[in-house]
């Protein structure tokens, strides 16, 4: 007998109809036989109405109170989803993340497991009950409700799944699964059939919102083995392993691209110690994160320094840094919003060389100029003019020989 | 210092607006140098809502999950208050049933508190927070959350009120205190400003639904004052005290009508041992509640007896005798449903005679015939025929002194 975590996210239960399919779905897998823990987000659309209220009372809600609140919506889905299997005839009972004792730091809204006793739901599959998890939620040590931030239910999941030792961990939501590139930019995108932890780390980073990145760094710790699926269809969708696995070998498995960025240029720096702690410090201050920073030295002491950052920073950003250019003495500073991130991600990278000059002779061959690039083991990204975006992902998909075959 | 209790029922968080007078009513109350504990039910019409939603995954929605669902509407009205509170600069947390350790036995959907751990209120109350708690949850000794039936916050409240050993109990709600009449039938009643827990009892138990049955059971239990007052107005509202305490010595305190009756009568029943169960039985099996019974013995071992229903009730439970009759051999059956309970309650019945009395005769004088009668030490009541119902009311007002000075 399996013991099979199925976590279904928000437009998953969007609606009592759905939360029906899912029961039916639930049911048939413990039909065939296995033990399964059920893992619910709120119903789509119902914490952003919460965090709605929560503005309206309050400026700056208070973050304890504000996690009590929204616990409540995946507290109102499992709850619905149980009653739903005990009226088809199923053993099932809800379990909140206090009871399951998902144990978390006290970090309010983006709060980090710590420890999971999962001894409570043990006990109710021993008793051959289908458990039903509410996710996103835990508690810290004294018992204060905490939340797991956007996406926490995904971590909710392979979490219980690695304290249960589970032999599957099913992820279902509303896309089938993990994709060579955006299908809506590149219609040769293919769905990959496995993807390492590394690599989707790095997707997630970029901008891929299938799992929330805190889910995959608990399943590579912990070795779980996660499988993003449709819950709107029966097809399979992609595994995330360890890259050990028994893997499709491609050097690159995706190609991604970031809008959301923008550049900030400090021309002709003094190059002394200390002046990049004034150029970075003030903008830390503002809690404003930056990308990618690169550093040409120019000739006379002097070096021109640029950074990217979100596009909603920007204005923010550009402000500060005309300040500092002032008291640092650098000539001018310059900004631009119309720039993308572009990506090719790659386990296979680590033992392919010429990953990257093949990055730069594709899009040299279209034209395409390279304002920044930055890497990683497994990653390449060029900064270039967001008008290329789109076309600098199909090249690059179609020269890694990425692109679906027939079409 | 003193510690107060102050409970705020549905209609008086049923908005965010709403919230905020709260809020300003417990900051208030807080500036006044005293600690604060807030009781709060969910905003009216959720727990209906809720309800709605489970009845349409389940026909008969599973109670343990249902319970689960329902907490979240007054952990939702917690969250927000605290919220709008800490917004003030208050400092507020909220506090949920489980984290109170409001321990109740199992009986989802009507538990009965059995101890308060209030260690966790007064730790916080120590630290000078202004506790919000929510009201209507508790959990069982394993932790599953139960909640306290209808109106149960109004015994959350004085429960924790007695756990925490409160200087006062307060209950807003959408009514300014306890009348001597419903002021809709009698435009002369007038608001008491003391009444005992026995004669609240009594007139709960006769559909004043001013406060939940069991709260005002725990108030006389352990001896909390309940203060009944608006939540819209400063004005004071109606004391619920022992009965020893300093109170205003009226004989009779207050005219009830309940219309909610319908009567059955078994004609010339065979007067034997058993003959009352074989008729009650079957009832009861049926869960139907039956209020009053009288038997009035007839000639030749032959008996008449009538006994009280619900209207809801009604048609079942006449189907049900008719079959018991032919069993029995009773001659016939019939039923009425146009009738109508009107009771007068007063401490002050245990020492004076003549209430009785002053009730049949004042009846009689406006030629209202009695079909029943039952009494309890503090009440009498009278079955009516339903038409005159409002009037007797207000000839029973009349005759009792309780009418409004100048109206």
């Amino acid at each position: 007998m399996s013991l099979i975590v199925q976590k279904f996210g928000g437009t998953s239960v969007a609606d009592l109809e759905r939360i029906r399919n899912v029961a039916e779905r639930v049911a048939k897998t413990f039909d065939q036989g296995n033990n399964v823990v059920v893992v619910l987000s709120a119903m789509a659309g119902i914490t952003d109405g919460l965090i709605d209220m929560a503005n309206q009372v309050a400026v700056s809600p208070d973050k304890r109170e504000l996690d009590v609140l929204l616990a409540t919506g995946e507290q109102t889905t499992a709850a619905l989803l149980a009653m739903t299997l005990q009226s088809m005839n199923y053993p099932a009972k809800s379990i909140l993340g206090y009871q399951a004792e998902i144990i978390t730091n006290r970090n309010y809204g983006s709060a980090r497991i710590l420890e999971i006793g999962a001894d409570r739901i043990k006990k109710l599959i021993e008793k051959h009950n289908i458990v039903v998890m509410a996710g996103f939620q835990g508690c810290d040590a004294e018992g204060n409700i905490t939340t797991l931030g956007r996406g926490g239910s995904d971590t909710s999941a392979v979490a219980i799944a690695a304290a249960l030792n589970a032999d599957k961990c099913e992820i279902f939501t509303d896309v089938d699964g993990i994709y060579t590139a955006d299908p809506n930019i590149c219609e040769k995108a293919r769905k990959l059939s496995v993807i390492s932890y590394d690599e989707m780390l790095e997707m997630s980073g970029l901008g891929a919102k299938v799992l929330q990145i805190r889910s995959v760094e608990f399943a590579k710790k912990y070795n779980v083995s996660v499988h993003v699926r449709s819950s709107f269809s029966e097809e399979e969708g992609t595994m995330v392993v360890n890259e050990d696995s028994d893997m499709e070998r491609l050097v690159v498995s995706g190609v991604t691209l970031n809008k959301d960025a923008a550049r900030i240029t400090l021309k002709k720096v003094p190059d002394q110690p200390g002046v990049a702690a004034k150029i970075f410090s003030p903008i830390a201050d503002e809690k404003i994160l930056v990308d990618m920073i690169i550093q040409n030295t120019r000739a006379e002491g002097l070096t021109d320094l640029t950074f990217t950052v979100s596009k909603k920073d920007f204005i923010k950003a550009l402000e500060i840094e005309k300040q500092v250019a002032q008291q640092i003495g650098a000539e001018k500073v310059f900004g631009d919003e119309n720039i993308a991130k572009v990506s090719v991600t790659g386990v296979g990278m680590r033992s392919h060389s010429g990953v990257a000059s093949k990055v730069f002779s594709t899009l040299a061959g279209e034209n395409i100029n390279i304002l920044m690039i930055s890497t990683s083991e497994i990653r390449i990204s060029c900064i270039i003019e967001e008008k290329y975006g789109e076309l600098a992902v199909r090249v690059l998909h179609k020269a890694f020989g990425l692109d679906k075959v027939g079409k």
